[in-house]
């Protein structure tokens, strides 16, 4: 079955928190009152895109049944199904035992501060980071301890010194692992999370792998969970989503893989079990049978990076960009363009009509950057970057020469993470 | 429409609570590890019946928008359906503005502690209580304080001496009232409310009423929030569910009314904000189109407390039992056949395969009675109460004689709140 990801969908009057939440989410309280109608959405990390039918035929089934009463997950299914999809796609076993429901990732990631951190204790994470990852810490009040990450052009690499100091403090405990990386989409290598996971393991830091972005690779990739690196660790929480592989936020459904048993008696004594038998549904039909669209997805979202790509290299040359090993977001450097301090998510709302994130909301280390969700039908995409092309030119008054900098060479494939599903 | 209560639905292989998840809550570690197959489930507080149709068409509707993506409650739809409900049920109009979401009323009541309570104040309620009030205190560390209620004869009272010395410690900062009350099923008369208003607002403790049963009254009767006796008070956070008037647990929708701004604000910055599509849908169908459905539910649910009513008086002469005002919760007094510290609960499920709640399950001062949950089609409660007064008969060793207390009296219709809608 061929999937149709030109198709334009119109999501006004579905609540959907990417036409309708930017402001409160993006500007709080300096939200515009005023923008114009023809908006574009490029923020927030979900897709345009019809989920996969498997999916959707799983909820109208359920839906046949008429009890929709206290549901959770009882039976095998959805983990029978999501324990094939990580052996089949990653190469990688987990047991059965291992596995828990989280009607979400960040949920999890709040979660299991609570269970894991103690009050005095610290949370670390490399920055820029996905905003959430510093509100969960911030909402139980612990310590929240950053390592920026370097910018070696439009490349960035873990500052291990840095790292592993950080790591050594005693408080620090926990440690948001993000894989690939958001906003990034930075596939970390099999030596750089073989280097990270030494580091927390020897000091006692339980890595948290937020994994959700670990089916959205570029065709050919594929994904090494940081789990599979270091068989037999407890101190490894990985979490994964159907939410985010198949555009089912709104179904809220993420699968958590905690292997130490201590952990895990914790965690089921204190987080809320119950879940949505629609969102069962979804997400077990579209692990059983999302695999094609998946694929079909992802060549989909090829192309839209190549298409990025050569509008800014013919464009904003000044841009910097080179497309990710994973996500659907482009982290594009901007700073040739504008002074460091400027709101690029204000400015491309306003004189574009761009719904984007500056890179002002991944808590630091974000200077100059903008984030752009390309899981969009590709005729909108050209909307977009068109618009925000004249938006840069029409505001920027340096010199339009081009740079002087090499041409990036392409993405770098590296053999062992060829996807051989 | 005629709906039909009377329906049997196999809720197996829909990972339902009621079904697969007793022996975890209800035994925990001293689960019985065999158990005989044709059980009947009158434990957890929700329905074996189906949900109203316009729940079902509204999710079918939703479904054949193919977007499932992050989902919060932007538009109106839901709590204008709800607020016209809530004038047109209860007579009580409240502000747009004051209406929250949550995913349940638990998740609420955690948040509520979380968003209201500091670490050293302390959480009152009325026992028996619903055991999660606790859990919700507990999880949060906070101090758990409970004022019993009378018993007198079957029914129950506030002790309000007792409620007034407690709601006076100055670090009881929150009550959770439940009305009407779980398990008893009692209304509270607007006497009862107005006091225990009044105590609570003079000592600036927060009320939460946990309103969760206010559709399932008697045929005839009205419910009256308490906060409608208390117009512009800010100390009352009010928590009604489509959750569990309808039947839609599952689909984890509840409302919480909060008119304190500063709380709001509070709750709004602490408080997860997604949910589900599919949730949103089934409410807002529900409020909108499910009056008619919950009246002949009402009528059903009263003919199968009549039975309940008639089989007890002939079986089992010895129980202690009134229909109660509220609920689907029958809370009846099995003292006169067992000695207080047998565990009803299990006593049950072994003699009479019948899952239902023990008075140990809901915190204290439950000793001797059983809570049975009758929203289930009339043939399958005719065999559990056969079941059961099998089961009482077979393990009662004292007289078979009449009791000797005067015949209930029937209950007693309180002309103002006598349902005029």
């Amino acid at each position: 079955m061929v999937h149709d990801f030109d198709r334009k969908i119109d999501r006004r009057t579905t609540n959907a928190l990417a036409i309708e939440g930017y402001q409160a989410y993006l500007f709080g309280a300096d939200a515009p009152s005023e923008v114009r109608e023809d908006l574009v959405s490029m923020w927030v990390a979900d897709m345009q895109f019809a989920a996969p039918p498997s999916a959707i035929e799983a909820m109208a089934a359920r839906l046949e049944h008429p009890i929709f009463g206290y549901t959770m997950n009882f039976d095998d299914a959805l983990f029978n199904a999501f324990g094939a999809w990580c052996a089949r796609r990653y190469d990688w076993v987990i047991r059965r035992e291992e596995m828990e429901l989280s009607l979400g990732v960040i949920p999890a990631l709040f979660d299991l501060i609570d269970c894991a951190c103690a009050p005095d204790e610290k949370v670390l994470t490399l920055t820029p980071a996905y905003g959430y990852f510093r509100r969960a810490a911030d909402h139980h009040g612990r310590e929240f301890v950053t390592s920026k990450l370097l910018r070696d052009g439009v490349d960035v690499r873990v500052d291990f010194a840095d790292f592993e100091a950080k790591a050594r403090d005693p408080k620090v405990r926990l440690f948001f692992l993000c894989h690939p990386h958001n906003p990034t989409g930075r596939i970390w290598g099999e030596d750089e999370l073989r280097r990270m996971g030494e580091i927390c393991l020897a000091n006692d830091v339980l890595i948290v792998s937020d994994e959700i972005h670990c089916d959205l690779l570029r065709s050919g990739l594929r994904h090494v969970p940081i789990a599979k690196l270091f068989p037999g660790a407890k101190g490894i929480v990985t979490c994964m989503a159907a939410s985010k592989t198949f555009n089912l936020a709104g179904m809220m459904m993420a699968t958590i893989i905690i292997p130490d048993p201590d952990l895990r008696a914790i965690w089921r004594k204190r987080h809320y079990p119950l879940v949505s038998p629609m969102g069962l549904a979804a997400a077990t039909g579209a692990y059983r049978g999302g695999g094609e669209w998946l694929d079909q997805l992802r060549l989909y979202l090829d192309e839209n990076f190549s298409l990025l790509s050569r509008v800014l290299a013919e464009r904003l040359p000044r841009a910097r960009f080179r497309i990710p090993g994973a996500t659907y977001l482009a982290w594009v450097d901007l700073s040739a363009y504008f002074p460091a301090e400027i709101n690029l998510t204000r400015l491309f709302l306003d004189e574009a009509g761009v719904i984007l994130e500056g890179g002002e909301m991944f808590i630091e280390n974000g200077e100059g950057m903008v984030r752009l969700n390309l899981a969009c039908p590709r005729a909108e995409l050209k909307v977009a970057l068109d618009r925000i092309c004249t938006a840069v030119a029409s505001k920027y008054t340096g010199s339009p020469e081009e740079p002087t900098d090499e041409p990036l060479a392409p993405l770098r494939l590296d053999r062992s993470v060829l996807d051989m599903a």
